[in-house]
């Protein structure tokens, strides 16, 4: 096996050719949600397996009910390397509103920002150009005798639009996908000077509540003030999930939620979460939630509850004197630790159903749900991560956490009981799904370098 | 002046006629809310102009920026009798669903009804049979020398469609409609035996409450737990508008109600309101409301309070992880006594806007509102429209109250200082606004019997 400062050297001697390829890939307009791309898609999925060929994998385009995926296999030169298997998605955001791209968004091109170079186009950053910092790192050691950890492609065609087909591709090539750990680089840097490790997501549960009342919409003339209006029986219910303190009211709902490790929660005490520019960008000021937590912890590590949607009664322009038949309202947890997801959405029908007057019947649609997803602070992958990363960036890497779920990961770990490992090189800037998205030079060139690095220390 | 009994006699002998002359206004389908039906609506007040002539009345169409109004005054041959105003509208709601019409809506005819013979088709009570039971009157005096009060009939063609144009109308032509008391047959007996008088309507006002938070949707798994959701804040603030007596929370709000007349509270304890098979046909058991008030002092005497619609974030098919910018709710409050509409607004504006917390922003859009009106019990005209009602049932009529507002009364009385007297002879089941509308053909007639005797009884 080559010498990590070799691979290294390789890899910036080459970022001219790096930067060509990626820009091939950005050219192709995999748009996932838009059925007039679905052969744009098929392009990305064919250039990928041709990358993948090209670097040695054992490469193919695989059929699902939707966009295909792409897989490859490539077998360390040591037997008993570690074998990791990395994940990225080809498929890219619809572009609207076009008027307000600079240039046309499949037209990358580099220009210059306040911090270098910076490479402009949909998918620049999610997910193309992430991706293709591990396939430039895959290059360099394809060169010098192949890369030093057994490695498995995943590439998919739909993130963007929820993943449908992956579980059950999942479950059919188990076998083959199932690694020692999944690398995955859809995630970002804690700062551009400073690389993170994402440690652990919240897990979700959606649940929906009708509640009905009368059997039709009464007028609220001839029946108000007798009629018991749904709306009124939701908003007091609704209104009683959280109590005076920002907790949750629901019985049972913190069962399972963890105090932070130690040393994550002296990682977190060090970031500096600017609170009021957070807030500030969306036009807030004061944090809401659990009283005697940090904003940071009621992000990253305590649960939450939102009602994402409420409906009921008139909608329409101006007013109609409608006492109405029913309301309903979609209400979502993010889960931490061990939060059990069917036991919060059984915990939150059962305190629905305790306040519910006579006449009020509640109907209950489970929208499906995940456990949150931590990586143990002692994990070996991540302990050799972090010295890789502190190698490259100069600095030891972020410990940081995610408020939301990434699918993908809850997949892994459930179907194919397989732990991963969050490292990406996008900033907050990058303009994700927005018009102009771009992606650092540095982050392509440095992520390309970290993954070589990662993957040394994975081997070693 | 002819002697009572003649004039009724008149009217009873002359009912085949009078079907006829109904049954041609039914066949004009004079639907207000559909355009196509304009040219109906004009040829139904030339009708009624016809009508107007033939009996003595001087009579007109009058333009208005909508459908016309007619207008018509008749002198009664004693110079100091009273002056009634009768209001009735020609206009009609739409037919549909046109398929559970048993025979076309607009070929009127007799069919035989477990209470003896029915009038079928659209306005068969609302209100075009309702208006020909005083124009039938009015004809019975023609015939003898002339009506016995000097009556202005007022017939509108909106009253389907939210009455636009009438405000103006009434402003524009208050000297030659302001009368001594208003005549309005457009409501109902209080069971098919028992006539009946609306004394008192409640008053409404309309609210809409928009509360805004940050400054888009954000993402709750990114947000939630920091980001205050403005439906959380909006149940809360609903959730109090009534406390747990069922009684309005909201400082100030029972400013202006009263306790019922003696009278009136002895009648309605009389009136058999069977609570169980009001709420059990719409599907409910259990009233709710102010503890301690009765159904029907809930329904007519006391305020309520209803959100007759509410809105914010997600409202389409499965989940979204949206944490809402806005959520909005319209809120209507019926109002009883003196209560002031704009101190009621202004009061639940104060309520709301007390109960937000920092970074949520109230936004108040007021969508109008009218005072409740009420016929004093010692009224002169109610005293004598009694004894006449009383001689042609042969019981007397209930003095009742609605839940609901009827606006021509409240502009009556708040633009031309105008009581009125609301006599109408429908009935619960006849399915106003539905297919298959009728009027029992004993409405229709002693409907006029009743308007004679009315008439006879102001004049003495």
């Amino acid at each position: 096996m080559a010498m990590i400062d070799d691979i290294l050297s390789a890899i910036s001697a080459d970022q001219g050719a790096a930067l060509d390829r990626l820009f091939a890939f950005l050219s192709i307009p995999s748009i996932s949600a838009i059925p007039a791309h679905f052969p744009d898609c098929e392009r990305a999925a064919d250039w990928l397996v041709g990358q993948l060929s090209e670097l040695g994998f054992e490469a193919a385009k695989r059929p699902t009910a939707g966009r295909p995926m792409v897989t490859g296999h490539i077998k360390a030169s040591r037997r008993d390397a570690p074998h990791v298997l990395f994940y990225g998605h080809y498929d890219v955001q619809p572009v609207d509103p076009l008027n307000l791209w600079r240039h046309p968004p499949f037209e990358p091109r580099l220009e210059s920002g306040p911090n270098g170079e910076r490479i402009v186009g949909r998918g620049a950053s999610d997910d193309k150009g992430q991706l293709m910092t591990f396939l430039e790192a895959c290059r360099a050691y394809g060169a010098k005798g192949g890369p030093p950890c057994h490695v498995t492609a995943l590439f998919e065609g739909e993130e963007e639009t929820g993943s449908p087909s992956l579980p059950a591709f999942l479950a059919e090539n188990a076998k083959t996908l199932k690694a020692d750990i999944a690398l995955v680089c859809d995630t970002g840097m804690w700062d551009r000077a400073t690389p993170a490790i994402t440690t652990s997501l919240r897990g979700i549960v959606n649940e929906e509540v009708i509640l009905h009342g009368a059997n039709r919409d009464l007028h609220s003339g001839l029946y108000g003030g007798v009629a018991v209006n749904p709306i009124h029986v939701l908003s007091r219910v609704l209104g009683a999930l959280h109590d005076d303190a920002g907790a949750i009211a629901i019985p049972g709902f913190y069962d399972g939620v963890e105090e932070l490790p130690e040393e994550i929660a002296q990682q977190w005490t060090e970031l500096d979460l600017d609170v009021a520019a957070f807030l500030g960008e969306v036009g807030l000021t004061t944090p809401v939630g659990e009283r005697g937590r940090s904003p940071r912890e009621q992000l990253w590590s305590r649960p939450s509850c939102d009602v994402n949607g409420i409906a009921g009664g008139y909608a329409g322009e101006g007013s109609k004197t409608v006492l109405p038949a029913k309301a309903s309202a979609k209400v979502s947890f993010r889960l931490v630790g061990k939060q059990n997801p069917e036991r919060v959405a059984q915990s939150f029908r059962a305190f629905v159903s305790s306040r519910l007057p006579p006449d009020i019947r509640a109907e209950f649609v489970g929208r499906g749900g995940s456990a949150a997803v931590t990586l143990p602070i002692k994990n070996e992958a991540l302990r050799r991560a972090r010295r890789a990363l502190e190698a490259e960036w100069g600095k030891p890497p972020a410990l940081i956490g995610c408020g939301a779920s990434i699918p993908i990961v809850g997949s892994f770990k459930r179907d194919l009981n397989m732990d991963s490992l969050l490292v990406g090189f996008a900033l907050e800037d990058d303009q994700i799904h927005s018009p102009n998205e771009k992606y650092e030079r540095a982050s392509f060139h440095k992520g390309a370098r970290s993954w070589a690095r990662i993957l040394a220390a994975l081997a070693s």
